[in-house]
């Protein structure tokens, strides 16, 4: 299979079909593009979209979507429960195969320029895509949502990497490229939750664990169990089996045991392969030898 | 992704590049077929080609591959050192995504159907497609060659399954349907091949072990290292990572570890979902939830 990304833009509208349709049907609409989930909140007045596709596709429909969620969404009317700066809020792309994060970089920094050039809205770039560490983090870069972002666009901290320093009804859209993330959840024979905050706190950056791990101690309630709930922000920098092992060697601890552990939502193929490999001490294996990669 | 099957044709042909070429070419043509490999053997005087498809696409390439041998290769002149009783000797289909192994009969079955009537080749069905247990084992139904064949074809006992009971110059030719076959390779932190053998007793089903297990102990000279070379015949019966984790415990008996595994060739993605399922101890892992199972 030839290179490939997914892409994920959140829009500023959760509660009206129609729209939410519209803007959709922008996405669906491109050849080489898979649409893959579509996640409406009505209180937050949000959708997530997900996609993959050919980066150059991936990119148009981005584009197209953007356009039409400018034409239907005005951010003066807009409310809801998430912090947002723009009808297209955030645009992250993310590797998936046969495809660096430079190359994710420079298809977002294409992206920004077409939204500022032909669209006119403000484009930042944030994550791996950020020209300035104090745009990496998206609260940052949102910070005063569209209201506080109106007057503070015009100062120079806060000037746009693309398009016009000046908020239209749109607002603003920030771009990048980041890691995929990977909804990870480690369940333990107990229902002590407070020994899955403290696991929970072995392993997260925050406080001195693994770099790319954010984790919470959480009880669930319908299986009286106490559960590590995770988000894996770069497999690729900490891989699951580590965070795994690490949770099962804390809990031993405590004269818990791991009962089991659940991939919520979608995994990229790598971070199985990389499971496999890690357990069964690969040798030299190549990703091509799956059958199943030589078919696409 | 739709239904999947794997087809590996043996013909008796591994010298004559021209007729070699013929014969995967009515295979490369077919739509919806994806040749994955072609190995000749001039001594053995033999060529095993290796594609998948769906199914009736790769039913189509077996039959089309097949007439083609019946046309080009002659058993009365075919010397080689392996065994066999006709031009296309054997004709395996193998399940890859989304097909059960009873669909592989029953298409294994269409193609000796029409192999028989179409081309009238004797086809006898053997493994999973067997209509009697004395016809399981290939070596049994290849029992005498295509010189034994062409007088014991006309005895009850040796009966085609369908085509006709006397033998054309093409001779006949074995469809069934198998398991994948993972060739896995596990080695050792010594150089005692005799550990290695004593290791590959304890897991192959012959002396006790697992079922689906062929396993032998070898010495890697260039390594100085003893491995333990297996055949996993079918790997949903009998897991890698089961027969990672048996070696490595009856290696440490030994005081020996395991310092590396190998997959010699292709390896079916199911089969590492299942080592990371044990591995991390997944809960309702699906499939689907690997990102690129749905852009296929």
């Amino acid at each position: 299979m030839g290179k490939l990304v997914e892409c994920v833009p959140n829009f500023s509208e959760g509660q009206r079909p129609e729209v939410i349709a519209a803007i959709v049907n922008e996405v669906k609409n491109v050849p080489g593009v898979s649409l893959l989930n579509v996640n409406s909140d009505a209180s937050h007045n949000r959708t997530v979209v997900t996609f993959v596709g050919e980066p150059q596709a991936a990119k148009q429909a981005a584009f197209k979507a953007c356009a039409k969620a400018a034409e239907l969404i005005d951010l003066e009317q807009h409310k809801g429960e998430h912090p947002r700066i723009g009808a297209t809020d955030v645009i992250p792309f993310i590797p998936v195969s046969d495809i660096t994060m430079e190359e994710c970089v420079e298809l977002a920094n294409e992206l920004g320029r077409e939204i500022g050039e032909k669209l006119n809205i403000p484009v930042y770039m944030y994550e791996a895509a950020a020209k300035t560490p104090a745009r990496v983090k998206l609260p940052d870069v949102r910070k005063g949502e569209y209201e506080g972002l109106k007057t503070a666009i015009a100062t120079p901290e806060r000037k746009p990497d693309y398009g016009p320093a000046r908020m239209p009804s749109a607002g603003a859209t920030v771009v990048g490229a980041r890691q995929f993330l990977i909804a990870y959840n480690i369940n333990l024979s107990t229902s002590d939750v407070s020994i899955a905050k403290k696991i929970a706190t072995s392993i997260r950056e925050a406080k001195g664990g693994y770099k790319y791990c954010r984790a919470m101690g959480v009880m669930i309630e319908d299986r009286n169990m106490a559960q590590v709930t995770i988000n894996m922000v770069d497999y690729t920098g900490t891989p699951l089996h580590r965070v795994f092992e690490t949770v099962k060697s804390e809990a031993a601890r405590y004269g818990v045991n791991v009962i089991g552990s659940e991939i919520v939502g979608m995994v990229p193929l790598q971070a199985l392969i990389d499971t496999a490999d890690f357990y069964l001490r690969f040798e030299g294996f190549d990703r091509k030898q799956v059958l199943e990669e030589n078919l696409r």
